[in-house]
């Protein structure tokens, strides 16, 4: 293992996940260089880490030589039973919410001091919305994160007052008592608002899918519009009703309809 | 490394592998004695793998002890290119064949041998049907499967005839003869049609996303009915519309739109 006497306050393990690590959101391949650059590894060392990662179906390795995220990945990472359970409960009633809204419709979890989306609907009558899933979203800045936050223990609130608010748009919420005041909204009527803090132009609506004792959110479900036509006093109760619907589904054990797994 | 002087034959990196790979589909939970037993690792590694894991957020730990696929995979699995860039670009077809259907609508691509589904669109109203994106299905038995058969590379029969054609309902083609009719016949009308070949009750219909020169499947979408309301003069034409649809947008680069990533 020359690479571990070379770098030898790193494991194997951790210079594996690094070559993970280094792949970004918006990345479509890597270049052995590159990926030397992100993790900080001798090229020897990522060559041989990245070999066994094609290998194995969790990297892919184009024509151009460049690594990309393989399907083995994304089907082990579609094992997580956290987003799995929560997408197959909330679906239906993300659809049906998209049916009524034809607006771009998503489901998140927080993960620490993110949201992460774990789906989104969309259609060919939506706003073109480069939000995925897979996506992180500050907590403080957008809807989905502030139903998450309104529903969580209340030390998470000091902890990302103290990372600091980072300003996204004009209308960001950087004070925490401006924040603090927005959560005990949300906490009042049910779901939270926010009007172009995170990106200009846009509108979300979001409403918490909360546990059976209905202290915390397991998820949250919001809408997406442009604030051209954002009609809180529709959208809201539209969000409230399907992230309910969500919440009594998933504390219900799901039903198997009769041999339908056939693709 | 003890582990390592214990086992010569396996790096790390494929230890570390065996750890993600012991998740099944169906897995909610394993101890560490389970892990241990499907990775063949002594306790002692397998405990110092799945912590370095959970640090990551690659795994979660439970209060129950339990180890879970974290969201840092799900995060990660996300970004196979192969996967977004096909399912935003089906997607809104995907949404109008589900809304013209009210079926269940799957989209999946060919990963090696097997098809994988990439993503799945279901409606309260829709059959329940435990099929899930990140799974894996047999290329002969399925809609999907024939689909992306049809429109591959001509050794792939040959290769998967000579794996053998495993039986899963008395319907299911095991004749390799019978098999390639039903690919040329795929191929003549452009969708493929699995009669109760993989499940007993369903029927899927499922066209091929073609590439720019129309020789390869880049993926393919299906519909999944009960076989007592499969209407394949109504659905073949519809679920091809889709596939043609989604075919057309993955060619062209994608437009953002005006400021909607906010969630």
């Amino acid at each position: 293992m020359p690479g571990q006497i070379r770098e030898p306050g790193r494991t194997v393990t951790s210079r594996v996940l690094a070559v993970l690590d280094a792949f970004g959101p918006d990345d479509t391949g890597l270049s052995l260089a590159e990926l030397c650059r992100r993790t900080g590894l001798a090229p020897s060392t990522a060559h041989r880490l990245a070999a066994e990662l094609v290998e194995w179906g969790g990297l892919e390795r184009g024509d151009d030589q460049r690594y990309r995220i393989g399907l083995r990945l994304f089907e082990i990472g579609m094992r997580a039973p956290g987003r799995r359970g929560l997408m197959e409960a909330a679906r239906p009633f993300l659809e049906d919410l998209y049916e009524v809204t034809h607006e771009n419709v998503h489901l998140a979890v927080r993960d620490g001091h993110h949201a992460i989306y774990l789906d989104k609907i969309t259609g060919v009558r939506a706003v073109g919305a480069p939000a995925r899933a897979g996506d992180r979203l500050p907590l403080h800045a957008t809807g989905m994160g502030k139903a998450l936050l309104a529903f969580a223990r209340p030390e998470l609130f000091a902890e990302i007052v103290r990372e600091g608010l980072p300003r996204y748009t004009p209308h960001t919420l950087t004070s925490p008592e401006l924040l603090r005041r927005a959560l005990a909204r949300t906490r009042e009527r049910g779901f939270a608002v926010a009007a172009q803090e995170y990106s200009l132009g846009t509108v979300s609506v979001a409403a918490p899918v909360l546990s059976a004792d209905r202290r915390h959110a397991l998820a949250a479900i919001s809408v997406v519009v442009h604030s051209s036509r954002a009609n809180i006093d529709r959208l809201g109760p539209a969000v409230r009703t399907a992230a309910m619907g969500a919440a009594r589904h998933f504390s219900r054990p799901a039903e198997d309809g009769p041999g339908t797994r056939g693709g």
